[in-house]
């Protein structure tokens, strides 16, 4: 039978260079991963560039590819992305910035550009909510808390422009610096003096916060000043519906993923424990992920887990995460009727502890598929695949070939 | 430890079809070449269509490409490129010309499009540039001697076009053209009207040269004519350390790769006794190369002699200096922090003695990449690698991202 629905399983940053300490093997090879090797075994693999060959991706960039939506059209920065991904509604023509709360000191300077890694600043941000008024300058605001002290601020008014500096000095012990106006262009300025009203009256809002007061007591840097940056305007995305005639949801614990999720149009579905880290809930996602293929004709899942050990540099963590990965996909093996592709969004070699343009690994399994003769789930046994080396922007169009919803293009 | 250096090491024609005489085997298979087969199990390997699929490429089209710059858009004829590689400093908006040194008969007739292969015509280009005036056209001029009967002639003026033709009949027996504007703009009128004025004066300048009479009194043809062609105006191209943040040199007998090298702002290195041919200097190129790795983060080095061979048909002389080129490569292997990148430039079979568009063999070796199970650098057993098929223009992003300097795109 014809597979009828499509899971999109990206392993965030799954594949890897040939890693000393694991005998120069890759954590996915040196990972014993029964599960996965299965999947690939009855499966068709191939490596896949998911931007282009030799260009190195974020994970913005390389999920809206993966999703079929060329990121050189449709990629306005990360804020906006963010923006949606924090819960925030973003409309076209609005600006988004991504946002850190940060703690700066009597003098002025930052002390510390993530305010100790404060949790649940929810309080904060509707405080700012309230207390912060733009209109005099004929502007409304969205702010809202993301995961740990990053949040997300979008700005909606007349000509609006996205090209503004940040106030983010990068490095702490330096003073917060103004928001600029990168053009000469009138909409670029009314940008940048929103931004500083905003971070004057937000930091007037936090500093007499009763959640700050507490954090001093307890000897903890307060969240007293918003860190802006990333600015980029909200575009129009075609929904994904529209696109391909599908309904999807997104599973994610990753704001920036999930903001992607949001901007064509898939749902996202929370679950309970999910934390984007190597402690999340992986049993929870993976039933969540198919109750959605109950409803659902597509659901993209992001596990971020293997993407954080690797920019810690931790090979030996990495693979027992994979395998961890692994044994919590076995429910998959049941699933009916649907086409299950699993592949990494870029590699982040732990040797380097960042993303690189090294091709990732991708299996499509289900009915249908010519089955090659890999038999193993990495980075080198996918690159003798029978899918070889693919682009990501090929992969949605392949998916929907195989359940039959591909356009014919000719007669 | 993660590589900080490229060498890109171009063996200029070195792919070839399959050759009878060397039954059924490429030069490349036929040689034995165990310092090369050793880097290709090391590393990782594959096939590149340095342009396109099924495009023919010339060396200074391939090398554009293999540097990262679309020939599309930056290519300007052959012109400019070779005058670069006479040590003409180009500026944008110069017209180049390739030249010829030829020989006429009384009756103005080509004789010899290669005035006899002449060498050593400094003497005359001298004369050239001291007797020729083109002021009075508003112009001004270069000339070089470039190697053998080869030079080169760089225009400079107000509005000056490239769309012109050549004053080369092609074939001996024909008398030489004049060079006509190829569309009705003035700015090409004005060109014909340079080249036609120089190729007169040049002629006069020629006719009565003491090195010419020798010649004629030793029955040798003079150098009486100057033959230009391929005419191309000089374009902007991004200087390869602000495209890419290295420093770099080139190291070629090549008059065209090395006018590309210096098109892209490589310092050009001399080697003493390289020709370009099967006798040049392999061991002293190597040498300068791992010297220059030592100053500078990239080094092009061209290897032409295998070229040479094959446009002479010869399939075991080209095996034989394969086998050389082999030997010489021995010191390579005691290069540390070096991404080593061995590659052709273009297919040139003995069979038809012309590029031909077959892809070329690719193999990148250092720390960090995945190796294969390619072990032998032939077009046969490459095209198994794990690079699969690349693109030339992705052979600059591929080994900058394994070098760590490529940009991330997103987040």
């Amino acid at each position: 039978m014809t597979a009828s629905r499509i899971l999109l399983l990206v392993l965030d940053g799954i594949s890897d260079r040939p890693c000393r300490e694991l005998g120069h093997l890759t954590p996915l090879q040196a990972a014993n991963t029964p599960v996965l090797d299965r999947i690939a075994r009855e499966g068709i693999c191939g490596i896949m560039d998911t931007i282009g060959a030799g260009v190195r991706p974020g994970s913005d960039t390389s999920h809206l590819s993966l999703l079929g939506y060329d990121p050189k059209s449709c990629y306005t920065g990360r804020g906006p992305l963010e923006a949606l991904g924090c819960g925030i509604r973003m409309e076209p023509g609005m600006i988004g910035f991504r946002c850190n709360y940060a703690t700066i000191g009597s003098d002025g300077r930052v002390l510390d550009r993530r305010a100790g890694r404060i949790h649940r600043t929810q309080p904060l941000s509707e405080a700012i909510e309230e207390g912060v008024d733009l209109s005099s300058l004929g502007v409304s605001f969205v702010f809202r808390s993301g995961a740990g002290h990053r949040a997300a601020l979008a700005l909606k008014g007349n000509r609006l422009g996205a090209n503004v500096s940040s106030n983010d000095p990068k490095k702490e012990g330096l003073f917060p610096m103004q928001v600029r106006p990168l053009t000469e262009r009138e909409e670029d300025r009314r940008t940048a003096d929103a931004c500083n009203e905003f971070v004057r009256q937000s930091k007037e809002v936090l500093e007499k916060h009763p959640l700050n007061r507490e954090r001093i007591a307890r000897g903890e840097p307060p969240a007293n000043l918003v860190l802006v940056r990333g600015a980029g305007e909200m575009g129009h995305i075609e929904p994904f519906g529209e696109r391909y005639g599908l309904e999807g949801s997104v599973i994610s614990a990753a704001a920036l993923v999930t903001g992607i999720g949001r901007a064509v149009g898939l749902e996202h579905v929370s679950v309970e424990g999910a934390t984007g880290s190597m402690d999340t809930n992986l049993e929870g996602k993976v039933r969540a992920a198919i109750g959605e293929l109950g409803r659902r004709e597509f659901v993209l899942m992001n596990i971020k887990g293997a993407d954080e050990a690797s920019h810690d540099g931790l090979a030996r963590e990495k693979a027992a995460f994979i395998e961890r990965i692994d044994a919590s996909l076995q429910p998959l093996e049941e699933l009916e009727g649907v086409l299950l592709v699993i592949c990494g969004d870029h590699s982040t070699p732990c040797a380097i502890r960042e993303h690189s343009a090294d091709p990732v690994p991708v299996v499509i399994h289900g009915d249908g598929v010519r089955t090659d003769g890999v038999a193993s789930f990495d980075e080198i046994s996918c690159a003798n695949g029978g899918l070889h080396r693919i682009s990501g922007l090929s992969l949605m169009p392949i998916a929907l070939d195989l359940i039959n919803k591909a356009h014919k293009y000719g007669a």
